[in-house]
């Protein structure tokens, strides 16, 4: 195999979707946990749904709905300020500590993000996080009208950067994602950034289930989705010796 | 408007899928209530899942391998006979105590199930509960290889009853589902069972946060989606008077 263009998921993968917590903590003091968590579950099942019902609307729009839900279930009233302020740190999530040296080392490839995110959000986050001048292309859903996982979505890497999904290497933390990448026919490596046995032991503890890591467990352990990505890794820092193996 | 049939979702709507967490719990003593929330969670995302990937397993097949999602996440042991047993309660909830009577009580329509569930699991299930002779169809996804809330699952009660959309009632508790009716462009009533004042309440008590609860609530409030159901009842006992003020 060669791999000549390694492809990211953003949300979850390069960036750390949890470093909302800190803000949602501030404006929520003693609910920023599960409002994080809260909300990233509706934003996927939205992404999902909308793709499904045919009833596109971009993830910014599908963002904030997810926050507004969340909210209004926990019964948190909140001003407009407030609001806007958890909003503007999608903006400005942290980069994994991993990340820019990773990207760094592999620079004799092309590199890339594929995101379920809109244009304008991708644009904003990759210019505040400085990854701009690393990344050939920066590849949104959008113009698809259809969120990953559908195959619609993946389809975009070949299209934009003219390489055969069989020489692309995708990367996501996410094990929908990674599930849906195999199956639409490109090398996956899967972020185990938790391992199985960390979980359980998290999760369940003096034989009292914890049900707020639960949330957290939910969506870092492989699906059971029949498939199977091609690596399994732990890091972001893994990728340049396991992508050097493979010469362009 | 005239209502010529009322069809029902399955799961959640005419029968209690948490009547599975009393064997869940007899299975795992103590971790009978997150092992059904978390169970029911992947297996929606699956049926989402698997459509968008164009990867379609019936729902059987989707309902044992989120079940042995929840079990392995959680590090619970267990053998076959007690896996199979959890399993055979889904041929087997328990009916909503009000149901049996409401669709008595319209018998005037056509009545008819359109579910998710696969045509095997669907027939045990209408057996089981004695809803046979009540109902003109039971419609599994089943011959379009895709779940609701896609269009193509909604699109069988036509071509199977021959009515249209607009003189059909569906009926769900599942905000999603009703969602993807109205979407689809059937009259739709959705059953909120618990009202967001005692969710709220629930979620949110003592300054605390109940993240158990948290797993309930965000499969019984309505989504935001951008759509709405036409009517939003309590209780499947108060369809017969709501379809009788539209004559067939």
């Amino acid at each position: 195999m060669t791999i000549k263009a390694v492809v990211f998921d953003a949300y979850g993968t390069l960036y750390d979707i949890q470093s909302v917590a800190a803000v949602t903590e501030q404006a929520f003091p003693g609910h920023g946990e599960i409002i994080t968590q809260v909300w990233r579950i509706k934003q996927l099942e939205y992404s999902w749904l909308r793709s499904l019902m045919r009833r596109y609307a971009d993830f910014s729009v599908i963002t904030r709905d997810s926050l507004a839900y969340t909210l209004r279930v926990l019964g948190l009233k909140h001003d407009a300020g407030a609001f806007e302020r958890i909003m503007d740190k999608y903006l400005h999530l942290d980069l994994y500590p991993d990340a820019a040296a990773a990207l760094a080392a592999m620079r004799g490839r092309k590199l890339a993000i594929l995101s379920n995110g809109s244009t304008a959000m991708l644009n904003a986050l990759v210019q505040n996080s400085g990854l701009g001048h690393v990344l050939d292309a920066t590849l949104s859903i959008d113009s698809q009208q259809i969120f990953k996982p559908a195959p619609e979505a993946y389809s975009l890497i070949e299209s934009n950067l003219g390489i055969r999904p069989a020489e692309v290497l995708f990367v996501s933390s996410n094990p929908w994602d990674a599930c849906g990448a195999k199956a639409f026919g490109l090398n996956v490596a899967w972020i185990e950034r938790v391992t199985p046995e960390a979980m359980a032991l998290a999760c369940v503890t003096n034989d009292l289930v914890a049900p707020l890591t639960m949330f957290k467990a939910i969506r870092t352990q492989m699906d059971e989705l029949g498939l199977e990505p091609d690596y399994r890794i732990h890091a972001l820092s893994e990728l340049p010796a396991l992508v050097a193996v493979h010469e362009p």
